[in-house]
C-alpha cells in the first residue's frame, strides 16, 4: 500500500501502551486528502521521522508536552513537499520540514514550517544530524557537558543519532571517548567509523567491568539518554565536578513498574552532594530554541569537512512504522530511523 | 572542668559509629599544652563550630575529605586567640578564625588562619553567618539556585544556619520563601523573626499537603540540605526548569541501610528529564573559595542594616560538645550550635 494522491493515510493511536507499545495500540485509517483553505498549504510526507520521546506521547502520564489523544494522529516531524499552496510564502514543489506526524497528508498554515528550499541535498538530514537530535547532542553536550580536552565522555546508545554526534563532537573538542551500545556491529561501528576510542557492548556480562577499564581516569561527562543499567555502571565512576546532560531515558520509557528495592534514591543524591555533580535535563527547543543557528553552522562545517559521519536507517512505507518504532524501543534499529513515506519527486 | 592554661583537653575519634554516633565513639583526654617553635603560633580554643558535615568526617566511607584517623581529634573550625607566637604576623592576644578542631590548644604554622583582629565584634560570627555556614547558603543561593523575584523558594532546616540565610536572602530578593523545620517553635521563629512567608513542621502527619499548600505555584528553587522525606515532599511540586543546589542530605548521614524499595531513582530521573532539572552538588570552599570577598561585603551589610536575623546557640564547655553534636543531627539545636570552650578574654 503506498502513498497515492486519492487517499490520506493516517496512523492513529488506537489505545495507551501498557508496557512495551504493541500493534494493536495503532491503527492505519484512510481519510480523503485535505483541500487548503486561503492561507494553508497542502503538505505531502516524504520522510517520517521516528523518536524515542514519541513513547511518552502514547502515555498521559504528566510529562513536559501534551499526550496524544486516542484516536488522534501520531506525532512526528516530517519533511514534506507542498503539493497545493494558498500561502504567499509557499509554492508547489517547495520542501519543507514541518510536524504533520504519521500520515501522508497534513495542511499548515505556516506556523512550525522551516523551508527547505527547492532541491534540498539530504533533505532526510534535517529529521537527524542537521535537526532535533544532533541540535540535542550538540548544545546537550557543549553546553551542559562543557568538555575540556583531555576529558573522558562517555555516551550510550552510541550509534543512536544523539550519542553517535555527541561522541564525535567530544573527539572534536579533544576528549576521550566512549561509548555503550548493544551488540558487538554497533561498537565496532562507534570505534571504527565514528571514531570513538572505545565502545563497550551493554549485553555483556561483565559490562560494568569493561566500562571501568575503559575510563581509567573516571567520567568527567556523561551525557544521559538511556537510563538503567547503564547509569549503575557510570554512577560510582563518575569524577568530582562530573556534568550529566540529561536528554532521555530510553530503557525506562516501556517500564510497568519501579525496580525492586532499596530504594537508592539516597545513593544518587550522596554522589551529586559528595562529588559535586551536576545534573540537568533539557529540551532541546524549550531550552535552546534561540541558539539553532549557532549549531546549523557549526554541524554544516563538521559534515562537509568529513569530521562527522552519519548513518540513516531508513525504512519504506508508513504501513511499516509501528514496527520500527516497537524496535527502536527496544534498541533495534542502527542510526537514525527514517521512515519513506512516499517519492521525493 | 574547664580550660587551665595547664592541659590540653582534647576530644578524639574513638571509634567509628554505626548509624547514631553514641557518647562511646568520642573520649575525652588530657595532654600537654604544646610549645611553639620558631614560626608558629600557640592557639587557644574560645569557640568551637559544630556542623553537620562532621558525621561524614567520622565514618571511613569515600567523601570529598578524608576521614577522621581513630584516636585522632575531632575536626573543626575555631575561633582561637594566640596565647604565645614565633610567627611574625600574629600577637599574643590577637583572635583568628582557625581550624583547631575539639580540643583547647593547638599549634598553627599559620596556613589556613584567617586574621580576626585585636577586638572583633561577635568573633563566634565567623563560624556562622559570617563563615562556612552562611558563605554556603550564599552561594548556593545565588550561584545556583539563581533566585528571580516572584519565585517561590523552599527551605529545610530553615532555623539552621544555612537554612535560616538562605531563606532571608530569598526575601531580600523578592522570593515567596517557605521553610521546613521540626516543630512549632522553629516555624514560628521562621516566620516570626526570619520573615519567611510560611514554614511547616516536618512532624506534622500531613505533612506533604501542609507544603502543597504553602507554594500555590509550585517550587521554583528548592535548597536542598536535608534529603528524605523533605524531598520526596517536594519532587511532584517542582516547576518546569527549577534548580536544587544540594550542600548537606542531614536525614541520610546516620542512616545505615538503604529504605526498602522500590527503587525510585527512575522518578528521580524522569523529573529531572520531564522538568528540565538542575540539581548541583557544591562543596563551598572547593567551588566558591575565590568568591569569599563578595560574600563578606554583602552580609556585612545585610546584618548591619538589620535584613539578616542570626540566632546562636551557645552550649558552654568543650566535655558537653559530644552530646550538643549527637543532638544536632537528630535537628534538638535551634540556631548555630557553637561550644564555648574557654573564656574570651
Amino acid at each position: 500500500m503506498t502513498q497515492t494522491s486519492e487517499t490520506n493515510r493516517r496512523i492513529v493511536l488506537a489505545s495507551r501502551p501498557k508496557g512495551a507499545p504493541s500493534p494493536e495500540d495503532f491503527r492505519l485509517e484512510q481519510a480523503p486528502v485535505p483541500t487548503p483553505k486561503s492561507g494553508e498549504v497542502l503538505l505531502r510526507s516524504v520522510y517520517l521521522s521516528l523518536d524515542p520521546y514519541m513513547r511518552g506521547r502514547m502515555s498521559d502520564a504528566p510529562s513536559y508536552a501534551a499526550p496524544v489523544e486516542i484516536d488522534a494522529v501520531m506525532v512526528g516531524a516530517t519533511v514534506s513537499r507542498v503539493v497545493a499552496s494558498e500561502h504567499p510564502d509557499y509554492a508547489e514543489g517547495d520542501w519543507v520540514l514541518a510536524y504533520s506526524g504519521w500520515q501522508d497528508y497534513a495542511l499548515s498554515d505556516g506556523t512550525g514550517l522551516t523551508p527547505l528550499g527547492k532541491a534540498p541535498t539530504n533533505p532526510s538530514y534535517t529529521l537527524g544530524i542537521l535537526g532535533m537530535p544532533g541540535f540535542t547532542a550538540y548544545m546537550g553536550l557543549l553546553d551542559i557537558g562543557k568538555p575540556k580536552a583531555g576529558e573522558t565522555l562517555v555516551v550510550a546508545a552510541a550509534t543512536g543519532p544523539v550519542g553517535a554526534t555527541v561522541g564525535q563532537i567530544g573527539k572534536i573538542k579533544g576528549c576521550r571517548v566512549v561509548g555503550v551500545a548493544g551488540g558487538a556491529e554497533k561498537c565496532r561501528h562507534a570505534v571504527e567509523v565514528q571514531g570513538f576510542d572505545a565502545c563497550i557492548d551493554h549485553y555483556a556480562d561483565d559490562f560494568a567491568e569493561q566500562l571501568a577499564k575503559a575510563c581509567p581516569q573516571g567520567i568527567d561527562i556523561y551525557f544521559e539518554n538511556v537510563g538503567g543499567k547503564v547509569f549503575d555502571a557510570v554512577l560510582p565512576l563518575l569524577n568530582t565536578a562530573a556534568r550529566i546532560p540529561v536528554c532521555g531515558l530510553i530503557s525506562y520509557y516501556n517500564a510497568t513498574s519501579l525496580p525492586e528495592g532499596p530504594d537508592r534514591t539516597a545513593v544518587l543524591m550522596r554522589n551529586i552532594l559528595t562529588k559535586r555533580l551536576t545534573i540537568k535535563g533539557f529540551i532541546i527547543f524549550d531550552d535552546y530554541g534561540h541558539r539553532y543557528n549557532e549549531f546549523a553552522k557549526d554541524m554544516t562545517e563538521w559534515l562537509s569537512a568529513g569530521k562527522i559521519q552519519y548513518r540513516e536507517q531508513i525504512v519504506d512505507g508508513l504501513e511499516n512504522a509501528p514496527k520500527a518504532f516497537m524496535g527502536l524501543l527496544e534498541g533495534k534499529n542502527f542510526g537514525k530511523l527514517v521512515i519513506r513515506v512516499g517519492a521525493d519527486s
